[in-house]
């Protein structure tokens, strides 16, 4: 690697591994608000495995040379303005949270993870991979949908309003580090690949929503 | 097994598989006071370990037909109330109640089990072994100590705070669960049993303390 491209790497490794951390925190909060027993697990079980994710970054952080604890410093701002704007009220929020809002993020870390040279790539792909934990969201918010059926329209509002907030903190992030902008640019090739690139997350995203029974 | 074992065994993982819960939600808390971001990370892994203890538990409960929800219900306001009483106001206070609390409360539960059938026996010591992480919190406590000694009275002072706190909690709920009384009281076979029962559980107490280097 060159040293731009180990940049960018140590960039994104970096933005995850905390994003991991902060996950981990939020969906720890959140699993507290839960109805029953079994859905405080669920939520906690999610919670531990980004934790587990958030450990091999940081291990691959250290291979690179790099300190973990700098490598994220850059992206607190960013990640902690998200969740401090987007704090579930009830569970449902919580929930409809957990499975849109890390669904979008694993989507556009995924595409980023794809320009990127071996094993960083293959590390990323597998860190993001769906831990099978997301069924429990769905069955729970299609569920609560089902028997009230007026909540959909909250949850849709709450829904969208999670996607705005995450695009308006990834551009404050890619704006602000170079080296993460020109992996992208260069990866994407030009402005309609990067249509092309938002295309397939907002499709994704629609996928998800349409998945919980709201409209997206 | 006969009934009355059953739920004696019943009530055993219940208020373990209760315990784990809340010690992840704790850890989870606590956590967010980790000065770093390494602290920060090595006690939301120990919070996960507990939910995979949790849900070993709650799986066999289902086994034995029990309701876990159910089986859990008794024992949530003796750890609910120990935890509300026993909240850590710094980082280090956490640690603390991580390595003291939990090594307690793993040792009474430890000595229970060794009262119980197979494989009832074998499933909690296992969920109890010790993950490895406590390591941590002694390795943090004792560079604290070592970097501003002041700090070890007061910390010594919690982690007596912590003993009784426990002890007073474990004594309402022995006194509520008649089954579960009555597994001690024949296991140990006599007074004086169970008052080396107690002996054996503070002996380990002593010791914890002494290798974070607290007065105990």
């Amino acid at each position: 690697m060159t040293t731009v491209e180990t940049r960018a790497v140590v960039d994104l490794l970096g933005v995850l591994a905390y994003a991991e951390l902060t996950a981990f925190d939020r969906l720890a909060e959140d699993a507290r608000m839960a109805p029953t027993p079994a859905g405080h697990a669920a939520l906690a079980r999610m919670a531990a495995a980004e934790i587990g994710h958030h450990d091999r970054l940081v291990r691959r952080l250290g291979e690179l040379g790099a300190d973990p604890a700098w490598a994220m410093a850059p992206f607190v701002p960013a990640l902690d303005g998200f969740h401090a704007s987007t704090r579930p009220r009830t569970w449902l929020e919580g929930l409809v949270k957990a499975y849109v809002g890390d669904g979008l993020a694993a989507d556009f870390h995924r595409e980023i993870a794809g320009f990127l040279p071996e094993p960083d790539r293959s590390l990323i792909l597998e860190v993001l991979a769906d831990t099978g934990h997301a069924d429990f969201a769905v069955r729970e918010v299609r569920a609560a949908i089902a028997a009230e059926p007026a909540l959909a329209g909250r949850l849709a509002l709450w829904g969208r309003r999670l996607v705005g907030e995450a695009i308006s903190q990834s551009q404050a992030v890619i704006a602000d580090r170079e080296q993460l902008a020109r992996l992208i640019t260069t990866g994407t090739g030009d402005v309609a690949g990067i249509g092309r690139l938002i295309d397939r997350i907002t499709a994704a995203h629609t996928e998800r929503m349409r998945t919980l029974g709201l409209n997206p």
